[in-house]
């Protein structure tokens, strides 16, 4: 559960990355702003805010933000109502956002781990503004905002959040903020 | 065919409104960005710059870029290897761009069509930074940029521009550029 004041936090912190991106946003927008904590009760820990700009059956384009050391956890997208898993590319618009997906361990990542939500992928890779990377469906990653925090564009097929697999599984997806 | 200047002119106007709007871009990104006058040879009156950030079989997204006035042709995107043809959203991030669709013409539009290229939708959509529309597929649209040029990100299905069906019969979508 989110509370009220965790959810107004959010979206603060939220806006005021999109302003220092120079990230445009409607009224309308302002308002959808999606918070997650995945059900953790964690947000700052673990934690993502999300503004979705279009979701069709075809196509799903969104901006991600992350605050300093806050971590989306463990998950992958799956095959899903006969369709392939959704495949998506991030692309860093503000601060730096690591991330971590299959393939040889780095060393020295600048995130070991998430406290308290296993992981399993070790492999880094650090987006600055203007670097993008490709996750195909069904590939495990996890990624956190770096010191400045992260705005992070994701284009991707049509998204199914609430069919996504976490390896932690004390997750719960769809957020719950407090009325 | 567009000369190497109008070519480094387009490019250098691109990288001014990129800046413009706040956008990263990495070095190996600018030596691709992609200057189309549609065979027409008036590049500033009728063509585009985009920047393909990605394109996969699935997901395509980029950024256009437009000048004060310049428009890029009416066309729709038609099926194509038994696929449907590409659904894509525009989404402003800086400047104005004026879309044209089908449906009730508007009265006093600020673009009334395009100095010696034919359209047939008259329909306006503004988009001014934040604002976006979705062009379903085989929708025939053109559009221009504002006093302060534009630039637009497309989130979309793959691109396959070479099949784009253009009312203009004198439109040749490949751009060539003198070498």
């Amino acid at each position: 559960m989110i509370t009220k004041q965790e959810y107004e936090k959010a979206k603060a912190y939220t806006l005021e990355l999109f302003g220092k991106a120079g990230i445009a946003v409607t009224d309308e927008e302002r308002q959808k702003i999606e918070v997650a904590d995945f059900g953790l009760g964690r947000l700052f820990e673990i934690g993502l805010q999300i503004l979705t700009y279009v979701n069709t059956d075809r196509v799903c384009a969104k901006e991600m933000v992350l605050s300093p050391g806050q971590a989306c956890p463990e998950h992958r997208h799956v095959r899903t109502a006969g369709q392939p898993g959704k495949e998506e590319t991030f692309r860093c618009r503000y601060g730096t956002v690591y991330l971590y997906v299959p393939g040889e361990k780095t060393e020295n990542p600048v995130f070991k781990g998430i406290s308290g939500s296993p992981v399993t992928v070790f492999h880094e890779i650090v987006l600055h503004p203007g670097e993008q990377y490709t996750i195909m469906p069904d590939t495990r990653h996890w990624f956190c905002g770096g010191p400045e925090g992260a705005v992070v564009s994701e284009f991707s097929t049509h998204s199914t959040d609430e069919t996504d697999v976490f390896t932690d599984e004390a997750i719960v997806r769809a957020p719950a903020v407090e009325s």
